[in-house]
């Protein structure tokens, strides 16, 4: 098969071609492979390689997978990794060889008034994993080897030493589900004996009532059909099950809190259905925190949201920005994100990951290279 | 001409007719008319009537006017009125007849669960002037002489004393412009120090730069290009006027704070434009607090709002609440949020008034019956 080496991650001249690694790329719907790319090299004297330790499969790549999110062209993929520093570039500061780092679904530099302002998502400086960065190197994607990393001072938290193998799970999902279903709740606004709702039993909905329960919520219920999915969020704190969907869902919903419904609730799915479960559930004057990247198309309906003063709060999570306060509970073994995984295969048969998430095989499928 | 009496306010079979009296009926586009229609009389035991001191035009009342909002039949107009109790019914026990009280611009009983938790627009009891209430009596508009209140003990609040006649516009704002105003700010979550954007230079939104300003909001920016309305904004508390719109006035906003945007923006318009202007003008990660009217039909862009963060926040303001809380700094003359009144008629020139708003000729109209 001929590629074109450029989108697969060939260097710039300012790097150097030093051997090849294996990553996966995604050629359309329902093709991934493990091939050979080239391996990462420094370039731009901030970045780091770092060995993948973990990486891990997200429900918005079945996007992709899917055939929901165009390909155009085959691309490398994955973003959510925890792996050691081998290099680092000659002005990075903050991070040093032989490190154990978690990297965030996106790079950023933590210096930029966006990435002060707790928004490292919108990096002024900043790129996303299996892309070329602002200097011209290639930063690429998580689900291989090895990766560059570039503003890796910015990227980058390394742990205080090297962690407990046990841990890395739940180190893992620093990386994206964890700090997004955290951002979920916090854009929200969860509060000391709120009510809550997550609508969404994925990895990040499960992450959404962990975080629900560490920021004080009372009452928590979940909105999941799946016996196993309902044993972790029940174990991550949830209070309640609901299965109906749809207006029976919204009518149960409404009837357990006084008849108006929760004060908060959680949207970690993305589809037209999910958000419009999460909008009329909530009370009126309450909030929606929302994370699921939004697929579908529908926009958000003004009128019903003005006339029953129902927020809309989140958007892509700032998981950077979340790494330092999550960290210690996860190091202390206090919350355990990582149970979310229950799954766990080998690099080489990441094409597999990919069915038995497409499947709903596996909630989230954990690689190692 | 002869109209539907029931349209305009024919009282049901527990009520009584006692005369009439001399209200505002909107035909249709452009054709507002003072006319004879019954007078109000008590029905529920829980109502009041309220001479009316002083009303006024609403910018909202001006999308029927204009045609825009379609008036299918004559009906009543007017929601915003301050005035003297009158009659109360049997089970009235808040308030008495001879005080002088202030109407928010619904009506709502303050004891089911959404007032209680803020949210008295959202009233399960609650209902609109110039309509039928649940019990079956009707809530008169409020550009009349009198004007029949259901659920009084929640809607009304009566002011100490008879407050100084130099008070009455001031007074008169707490019924919608200036809490909807401190709405936008509220809602957007405007705190001490912060940095915010104000879209609208109407009552409502001179209104939000007042409520900004009151927050504590250490830089405030005005969207104007009426110099008599900016001077207003000065007055309360703007620190910079923007006379750019569009892609202008976003770029200016962006450079005035850092590139990337002022923390919130309060749009204080309804149409598409402004709300669009203040989604483009906030920065990654702020929130805009919305209160003008949606009108025009455009939903809110879901991908944008996802990718910066950006929340949106509030919705038909729940004035009521709020006029515990800014009653006694009009009372103490702190805030005069009277200002925003520009043009003062006798009622029996309510159509000069609508005229003059629609003209632009005004800002907002008082009216004394």
């Amino acid at each position: 098969m001929l590629w074109d080496a450029g989108k697969l991650g060939k260097q710039t001249s300012t790097g150097r071609y030093s051997g090849s690694m294996r990553a996966t790329v995604i050629y359309g719907e329902r093709d991934v492979r493990l091939e050979e790319v080239p391996e990462p090299v420094l370039s731009s004297g901030i970045d780091a390689i770092v060995r993948v330790t973990a990486a891990c499969v997200c429900g918005s790549d079945l996007w992709s997978y899917r055939g929901i999110a165009e390909v155009p062209e085959p691309k490398r993929i994955g973003h959510e990794f925890v792996g050691v520093v081998e290099e680092i570039g000659a002005n990075v500061n903050n991070i040093k060889v032989g490190d154990f780092v978690i990297a965030p679904f996106y790079d950023c530099d933590m210096t930029c008034a966006n990435c002060l302002n707790g928004v490292s998502t919108s990096c002024l400086n900043g790129g996303w994993w299996g892309s070329h960065d602002r200097e011209g190197g290639f930063a690429d994607g998580a689900q291989g080897e090895r990766v560059r990393v570039p503003h890796a001072d910015g990227s980058l938290v390394a742990t205080p030493e090297q962690p407990d193998p046990a841990l890395i799970p739940s180190l893992l999902t620093l990386a994206d589900v964890m700090g997004t279903g955290h951002h979920a709740a916090v854009s929200a606004g969860v509060t000391e004996g709120s009510t809550v709702v997550v609508v969404g039993d994925g990895a990040v909905g499960l992450c959404a009532v962990l975080a629900a329960k560490r920021l004080g919520a009372a009452r928590i219920v979940t909105m999941s059909r799946h016996k196993d999915r309902q044993a972790i969020a029940l174990e991550f704190g949830a209070t309640d099950i609901v299965e109906e969907r749809g207006e029976d869902g919204i009518a149960k919903i409404k009837e357990m809190f006084d008849g108006i419904g929760p004060e908060f609730v959680l949207e970690c799915v993305g589809t037209a259905e999910s958000m419009d479960q999460a909008i009329k559930s909530v009370r009126p004057g309450g909030s929606v925190g929302y994370v699921g990247v939004p697929t579908g198309g529908a926009e958000l309906p003004i009128q019903r949201l003005f006339g029953s003063n129902v927020g809309v709060n989140g958007g892509v999570a700032p998981v950077r920005n979340y790494i330092e306060e999550l960290l210690p509970e996860v190091l202390a073994g206090t919350i355990n994100p990582g149970r979310v995984f229950d799954l766990e295969l080998p690099l080489a048969e990441v094409a597999e990951a990919y069915l038995a998430m497409d499947e709903r095989r596996a909630t989230k499928v954990l690689l190692r290279p």
